[in-house]
């Protein structure tokens, strides 16, 4: 359903870049999580453009909470948070209004929505309103972590540079909760984000590939078909702007692989099944074997750059030339990342309240 | 829900490779489709293994409808496909009951139904389930063409072998259509087939890349944000058994682009507007933009081999041994193409019909 | 979503009354609940029409499970049961095409069909369908009496004829598993028959009013708002052809009542909190309270009747005159009542698996 | 799902008496309906308490939008109206935390939610939130209207008193539109509040029958089983707190007639196909005939009543006596039926919505 997302736990969300406020409903959520508003603010920040690879546009986010929180833990009922916008500069965008911004949603919204929409600054196509699933995924993975499991995003791939691979999942999920621009080899990071800036210095702009790593998802959880772990993960998470492609495990350098190669061979270890490799990325079927779950995601490089660019004016149907001023990133990987962790902690409750009822994730 | 998918036109998929008989029951699609059951036996036949690269067993596929159709066209009701198995050799599978099959949902089927599951072949997982996706597609398929729409799709590379990229899309994808092993390059073909042999010799299997291209779409169907156009194609096309990567347009290969290589300009052509480039794979922002659909599709080698394989038995959660024996493909790849039209096929009418009503896909 | 029902236990039905074969796939059940042949033979020969009061058309129900139960119990994949349709004479109906029955579904299914409807005995609206759900409400309620829940349904009021009321509920409910024609005072039901033979004699048809008591659901079960155990089952219930009205617990009578006579005051009993009174039956603010469940139905009469009856031709838009032949009912309410046993357990079981998870009803 | 509700036209309320903010999101509404904002205040203030007979609790309703419309006008991505809590006094409810209101969600409340529920002024169970279904149904209607499709309730019953019934449709429901209390009868409506001033005197309350028109439906709309017009409609209708009973046409009273009495014959009106009676209440087969739809509901006597009532401290599982304090409502169904109209409003956008298409609804 358009704007909702999830079954047993499901979130909707709404807002437009320069509305009055965005926001976020979780429907579902087991009573009693605790809402640590600290952890909130973290994320969100996480999320912030900051610092010189990021638009000037500053958003101090003070998010509220409007339903679903009593004395501090969840009720059970619909969690709404919004978060004002401020600091929208509309005029920035009334000028090239018929003007479809390459790579972006202007001309589909408006064969959509026949000139309705709210066009300022994407509308309601803006990654702005990812705050919401980032605020609303920040007590998911409060509930995640009262059981045992962790989610971690680093930022894999970013103009030919590579970060280093996962290791000591546990320590790294943690080093990567607090990093700004998350990355495993903080030498890799130097270097990517040189990359960003020489990109915006050539009015230009970067994407990269995301990797999240999730740990200590019972076996069992998920469905045969329809319902797999990665339709439902895949679902959200292309929901995500910019994200192209995702893979799950080794997902399409399993493409080259023989059988041999690719299968992953159960073992015994400490009387619990495990898998001795972990190709398939912690799902056999659909369903979640125990293992630690790997997703890498495609992030396309940031639509707007400051170069002039072909287009067309799509109300006067004519060629034209788009170009940009205003407040664009040259990257938005390194923010996305945040996103991509909350949205798996929200789909990863879901999955969970669905196998093992409602009241499982909650304070017991 | 997990084995029903869509809203607009909902499919159910039910049926275990060893039961009497496999279904599909899809539900929403328009009245007045003409029911074309040479088609759909034709379909039928793209999926059934056949000759030296696939498995021994013989599937007929004697399937019926049951329901929803009258006079030869879809009624607007349930229609409803029964496909009978036979030629079903439960005994095969008998003596490695505890065994988990690297790679299959064998242990997360006995976590999850806790032995209940008719494990036999695979049981509910099995690529068997797929038939009846493959003929509801195909009425899918033939809704779509008197609309202008068409789905095609071509084993992209195998065992590093790689097809010709899509050039004349109309043309390729009709060319496609009646390929037994479908590739745009013969000789390609030929090398890829030979590989599977090779892998087959080995006692091992492969993998690949199926790429996909739809034509026709009208621009502005999709939702942004949870029911994007990437959103729910991947939520079906990871539902496939063996695909672990979904891409749309360059995919991964957008993350190591700039946003001025990654863009697509718009330009007025004929009086319509296109993109002079489709990086974006037709989608921009989660809605069509009137050009092709790419996807590509990460398919890992059939996990069933030959080899000896390390494993546990999960009843006893001990270290064991296994040997396959029985009927068991080398390759699915090139069966699967037509299980992947077929979904694109039903996701589109579902999107559509969503669009525009639950009309406008039948006889005017 | 059409004609699928339910989100944790999921319910899809198919068929035309004069199709090859009808048939439900439920999707959601637990593995390991038994499925007892015997009383799926039972609950579907208590839908069947049966002696001077029902049609001669003769169904002899020899449904088969298609998928979904191995060695006898149920497996957790979708559970498909197909009836095939028997003894169908097509030719009675074709002389009528495109006459309306009054109180049918003929001119409505024009409008939506556009004459692509399978007309033949109602096509998809007939009440053959609910076969299906028989079948498969027969397991349900196998599933919620391991679980201490029961479900009866009587036929409470019949042409200005009462029965008596539920007193002892557990016996009662035993009772009414067994009768042809469910009430608990024979008496009452006797009159009923008479009622049903008369209105035949008169080429006319009654309708009436069912009731239903459901115990032994736990405390809690339910959502506030769109998900309340009213809507659910109200939801469940007028899908039943003929049902023109449903209340829970006192229901209209309510609406005379002050608040001082329609609370329901709550005890302490022996350790537990009931109810003293039950006028809410069994729900607070759309969630069960733990006293017994009863739901009322309004029946509406059978609209095949044998007289001559005003209607149009919907092909020429005319008026005409239509008179039945065949064969028809001149009541359905005492076979509507298995149907109403078993949707409402179908319901019941979604909403106990989505509180307590997916194994709460399968064999522990 | 729990607090959303609809598919192509979906809506997701959220809140708590005494929270911050209640609200709704309606998503899929058409781009380019007007919103009319003198209308949608209009709407609320019939819903909002007033004069004698209501609770003293003021609550101005300072609504406003936060997503969703630009210039005026819906973008058709998801609109989202927040309406404060003011005036809310939460000190009334903290003595009486763990003794259940008999008739209300207390009880219930705790054992679902376990403690953690809001439980001030009833929390997310309260009527309040209704005020966003209020605020959404306004915008709805303005679209039907549109169209051609009008709304309409009355309170066609109440303390044994009845109202008019429905004779000049188009003019008796522009003549309800604007009524604080709405009947079709004056006389019968000033008896009506008296009957409610007399049960407010008697520390008591009292409940009754509302009555729903509406207009201009196409034939054609709506679905055979599970998204049956009566299914969906029943659906959204039992959710409103209070509401025991729905029926459609004729309703329980069919259940006393006959078929020759129940059946409503065809006729051809201007060349138009018509019914020449209603008792169907504009409804076959699930489907719209293109007659006027008739909907009744049974609103029970509001359980907040001034008597000293039994009840348990649910904490403590021991007998207690409860005496309510605060304000509370001697009758809410004039109230209500604002509601009603909102709700069979949305569910018709909805219904519309996925028959004719994501646009039917908007400026064309």
């Amino acid at each position: 359903m358009k704007n909702t997302f999830g079954n047993s736990v499901a979130v909707t969300i709404f807002g437009e870049s320069h509305g009055a406020e965005i926001g976020v409903v979780v429907d579902g959520l087991a009573p009693g999580i605790p809402v640590d508003e600290d952890f909130v603010n973290q994320q969100l920040a996480l999320r912030r453009p900051s610092g010189k690879i990021s638009t000037a546009r500053v958003e101090p986010d003070p998010w509220r909470i409007v339903s679903g929180v009593y004395n501090g833990f969840t009720t059970g009922t619909p969690l709404t948070i919004l978060i004002p916008n401020t600091n929208t500069k509309s005029k920035d965008y009334s000028a090239t209004r018929y003007l479809a911004r390459p790579g972006h949603a202007d001309y589909t919204a408006w064969e959509k929505y026949h000139g309705y929409e709210d066009f300022r600054g994407g509308g309601h196509f803006s990654g702005r309103i990812t705050a919401g699933l980032v605020a609303a995924g920040a007590i998911a993975l409060t509930a995640l972590k009262a059981k045992g499991i962790r989610v971690g995003t680093h930022v894999a791939r970013l103009a030919g540079i590579n970060d280093r691979k996962f290791e000591n999942l546990t320590e790294d999920i943690e080093t990567l909760s607090n990093l700004p621009f998350a990355v495993l080899d903080s030498g890799a990071g130097e270097k990517m984000q040189e990359a960003i800036l020489q990109a915006a210095a050539d009015l230009d702009s970067v994407g990269g590939i995301l990797e999240t790593c999730a740990t200590g998802i019972p076996a069992g959880v998920g469905e045969p078909w329809f319902d797999s772990v990665e339709s439902i993960l895949s679902h959200g998470l292309f929901s995500i702007p910019g994200i192209k492609g995702v893979e799950f495990g080794d997902g399409f350098a399993m493409a080259d692989l023989r059988g041999s190669e690719a299968n992953d061979p159960f073992r015994v270890e400490n009387g619990k099944i495990v898998t001795a490799t972990n190709h398939n990325g912690g799902i056999n079927g659909g369903i979640t074997n125990g293992m630690p779950l790997f997703i890498r995601m495609a992030v396309k490089p940031t639509p707007s750059i400051f170069r002039e660019q072909d287009t067309v004016d799509f109300q006067q149907v004519e060629n034209a030339a788009l170009t940009l001023v205003g407040r664009h990133d040259p990257a938005i990987i390194h923010r996305a990342r945040i996103v991509v962790d909350s949205l798996v902690a929200l789909v990863l409750c879901d999955m969970l309240a669905a196998r093992f009822g409602t009241d499982w994730l909650g304070k017991e």
